[in-house]
């Protein structure tokens, strides 16, 4: 089944909920209107729908494989990322000071989606690197950024992530990789570490390693954990390659999905030691990883909403084209193709609400991302900074959730022949169950909103996103709709949901933890719920117009339809988990551990 | 990972829930009270727990083989079969006249449950087995009888269940196999039948195969499909095996999960025609191949609560021991075992409340067919046989629905290691999938539950369901404890959920069957919650009176906490369900197909 980039609902996220407009009079991004997003778009879409989403199922029937240290990608995969790098495609975002583009989030990140759809596995690598790009960015040397970011941002070299450990994986205080300070200023490197995203492979000429570890005699615990820069080969002065360093694939790991997606163990210093560069100032490490991370968890919720978006196509695809039973309102007096069937609807209704929904979050979000780093007010800033920080982990949380949900129903809406490979809707369902795990499991998120996001500031931060909601639900009150009124029933009984648990998790917190993180994960998903139900809200209303308008009237019908869908049968779940949150904690935490 | 069978919470649901006292008192089942349901279960363990399960994992990693049209299955597979077989327990639940044992499916649905947490791979040629037993015994003949019934009962000959074609899955108006008579009564049967579990494989002697097809003549749709006997080799009248059989394997599936189960492709009658005998009388196949289905749908449901069991087994354990971070409480000033976490013990009480939850009805369930086939009042079988035939859709559909989520979280809960194959989690999440599916997806279960067992008669057994809930309710009100008030009023809310529900099915079935079918899955999944919740407040009123006369305290202080956690987390979901179901059909059915 061909991949096709949704680029109308896209642009229309971008134009109406994103308000690229306002973006494009933001400094920097002078060029980065809707014209650019349309013309950005077309092309990734180009390259995507015809080099790279056709390796997606090979990549799962000839997964990377190792021998003797050398992790050989899926056929297709060197020539692919070749041409990815060559359009350009890995500086999108990064600055044109060291040969990127320097376009918005707002463009990257739907840029982001189209790639994760058309293939998961391959799209990693360029993720990782991303991460690599911004760490170096906000606090490498000049001298390490002279070296590496030029050729990170061309995608001639690549780049990875290295946390977590055997012993060390939610727990960053576990970390026991070490590094020794050398006479030059540079640092011997050792340690083991698992689970590295691309850590070895054959796609590109260099691989450039951002790893944590601990100085020695640095403090217990997180804050003693540092950042280094530990290429696969040195560099020279000229930027020539030097000598291989001493950091070793060692195996990689059989998943159960993201099959072309090399998962290696890496270990450092085995003869002799690693030489690693310091990034930023010791004992900081875990600072920096974090904007290596909330680059990577943002990126990583959009990969929920990409293979939600991928299994949708595919099933809608099936759908209109398995014929089977006729319909129940005696419509049709011969079998009809299943898309008929209201519970085949029912389920792609589903599918396609959770991804616009979500799209929807994350596409807003990513404007607060530009406009936290580009507006010329300092205040505009700081807010729109704020409403991004809250809005991470529940476009990693949420969306990445919902995709377990939708590329379940992927494979129930194919019967049988979902459950046998060749089809390839498993893939996805196997694919996607990673996104919920890396890059901090949902109850590290759910942590993050709770801890961070909710009690540090007594749910002020909270409370200002459920003002915003309310004023849409005063747009929605003025509306004569019958949908305009079912949705505004149900965002607002969300709303009242969610405004519950902010006061409970403000509440407890500090004085009864384990009542508050008990409701973590479901406050995370109700957060998630309501603030995508929102920007469904906000889509409703901007369709409407639009419709008035006679633009379009298909697809703004469509996007009413289906925000509709959203506020029925997703919304509707809000209150129950309210309840489950604020009634519940006692009987999560009642029974003790030797009865389990 | 061993697997140890859940004895105690089995006999407990069997003692105070099925009521086994009652069920002993019954022609035919005096031997079979809670002691033999003990010795029986126990035996159940030691062979599974010992010789079964430990070839799980090596199933998945080794599945079963095709080679010019031979197909092996894994290795210990059949050696574990022929143990199984010499144990009897095929023929648990199959008459003594023919070599079974007779016992009541409330034992025999506890020993199913067993089998498959052991493996569900191997469980799923004695599962298809009983589905032939169950046909030959209602329709067969007494040749049939004589030829087929003792070698299938003792395990020496297994059986399938031959329905799918190509273009016939949930559709079976739309077989084509067809079946031309022969003068000496017997039939020549040609076709293609696609998905036979089992339909090829080196662990028996003989496999006999159930299989629909139509008879030369016979009329369009499912009135003219008769059902067919056709073994694999063809028997002697002393019973010895003749010739080789016209039904071959052409090839098994390439499957995501129950790898080890050979689904086979079978041609019939290209060298000749296979020669099949006709079960009952000609036209009526689909009648008796609901029988067999029936009985099946129960033992896929049992599926989902197996697996469930199997994959909370497994988390519980990687979750005692894995060390990770310090508790929040600040209980610990080290790292601790992630249960300690309370967002694991979230994940892990939703896991065993769902199982629990889920094995309580179907323990119920096995009590009402085992009343409905002994009691000696007719009227008293005629009512057992209506609770039980309304429960069969919610236990396939519920309790497979449900499998996906737990064994999703029992991925969760092993962080990244979940998605490592050698870890084991990620079996699970992939071989449940299959149970949505197969023996009807939860949409025909679905629709089963709207058509046939609400709409048929208006609601009113749904209701008289309702009905004995509000007893349950009232006993709950009496009592001071808040656990119970806790689950009452989750109880009551999600059976007024369901009245309502089942008044807007009644009501629209015929009227606007696209309203009533959009909601036919969320009214299983209601329906499926309720009924599982009934049976936990069902318990917690048992155990309370238990723990008042001081039996087993901690044992029944965890059946408390188990139902207040499923009450406060999972009956919370009714409500919401409702909402959907009822304000929410237009916009399932709104988007015109073009537009998806």
């Amino acid at each position: 089944m061909n991949y096709v980039a949704p680029l109308k609902d896209m642009l229309f996220d971008i134009e109406h909920l994103a308000r690229i407009d306002r973006i494009a009079l933001m400094p920097g991004f002078e060029d980065a209107g809707l014209d650019t997003a349309q013309a950005v778009l077309e092309e990734c879409a180009k390259l995507n729908e015809g080099v790279i989403a056709p390796l997606n199922f090979e990549g799962d029937k000839n997964p990377s494989s190792f021998k003797d240290g050398v992790v050989t990608t899926t056929p297709g995969f060197k020539d692919a990322f070749r041409q990815y790098a060559e359009g350009g495609w890995q500086g999108l975002q990064h600055p044109v000071d060291f040969g990127g583009q320097g376009l918005p989030k707002t463009i990257g990140g739907a840029c982001g989606e189209i790639l994760n759809s058309a293939n998961m596995s391959f799209a990693l690598c360029p993720l990782l690197t991303d991460g690599a790009i911004e760490a170096l960015l906000t606090a490498g040397s000049d001298d390490l950024k002279a070296t590496y970011l030029h050729k990170l941002v061309s995608g001639q070299w690549t780049g990875t992530m290295n946390l977590t450990e055997p012993q060390a994986g939610s727990d960053l205080a576990a970390v026991r990789s070490r590094a020794e300070p050398q006479p030059d200023g540079s640092y011997k490197v050792f340690g083991t570490k698992i689970f590295i995203t691309y850590g070895e492979h054959d796609m590109a000429e260099n691989i450039v390693h951002l790893v944590l570890a601990r100085v020695t005699g640095a403090p217990e615990g997180v804050k003693g954990i540092s950042l280094f820069v530990v290429p696969k080969f040195m560099v020279n002065k000229d930027g020539s390659l030097g000598a291989r360093n001493d950091v070793h694939c060692v195996s990689i790991e059989h998943k159960m999905g993201i099959k072309a997606s090399p998962t290696a163990v890496l270990q450092y210093g085995d003869h002799g030691g690693a030489v690693g560069y310091l990034v930023g100032q010791e004992n900081r490490g875990l600072e920096y990883m974090f904007i290596m991370m909330n680059a990577a968890r943002y990126a990583v919720g959009v990969q929920g909403i990409a293979i939600a978006e991928r299994a949708y196509q595919k099933a809608v695809d099936y759908a209109k084209d398995r014929v089977q039973s006729r319909p129940v309102d005696g419509s049709m007096s011969t079998a009809a193709p299943i898309i008929h069937h209201p519970d085949v609807k029912r389920m792609l209704m589903t599918m396609r609400a959770f991804t616009e929904g979500c799209r929807a979050m994350a596409s807003v979000a990513a404007a607060a991302y530009d406009a936290a780093h580009h507006h010329p007010d300092a205040d505009m800033r700081k807010q729109n900074a704020a409403f991004y920080e809250f809005l991470v982990p529940l476009i990693k949380g949420y969306s990445t959730e919902m995709s377990l949900e939708v590329t379940s129903l992927g494979v129930q809406v194919h019967g049988g022949m979902g459950f046998i490979e060749e089809t390839g809707a498993a893939q996805h369902y196997r694919d996607a169950k990673i996104l919920t795990i890396y890059e901090g499991t949902t109850a590290i998120q759910a942590n993050d909103l709770v801890g961070r996001k909710t009690a540090r500031d007594s749910g002020t931060g909270a409370k200002a996103i459920a003002a915003q909601i309310e004023k849409t639900e005063a747009e929605l009150v003025k509306r004569s709709s019958a949908n305009a009124k079912a949705v505004h029933m149900r965002l607002k009984a969300a709303r009242e949901a969610f405004v519950d648990v902010v006061e409970f998790i403000a509440e407890n917190t500090k004085s009864n933890p384990n009542a508050a993180f008990a409701g973590s994960v479901p406050y995370l998903m109700l957060a998630g719920n309501l603030v995508a139900g929102w920007q469904m809200a906000r889509t409703l209303i901007v369709a409407e117009d639009q419709l008035a308008q006679g633009t379009d009237a298909g697809f703004m019908q469509s996007k009413i339809t289906t925000t509709r869908f959203y506020a029925d049968h997703i919304l509707s779940r809000a209150p129950g988990v309210r309840d489950s949150i604020v009634d519940g904690a006692e009987s999560v935490n009642a029974l003790p551990t030797e009865m389990y």
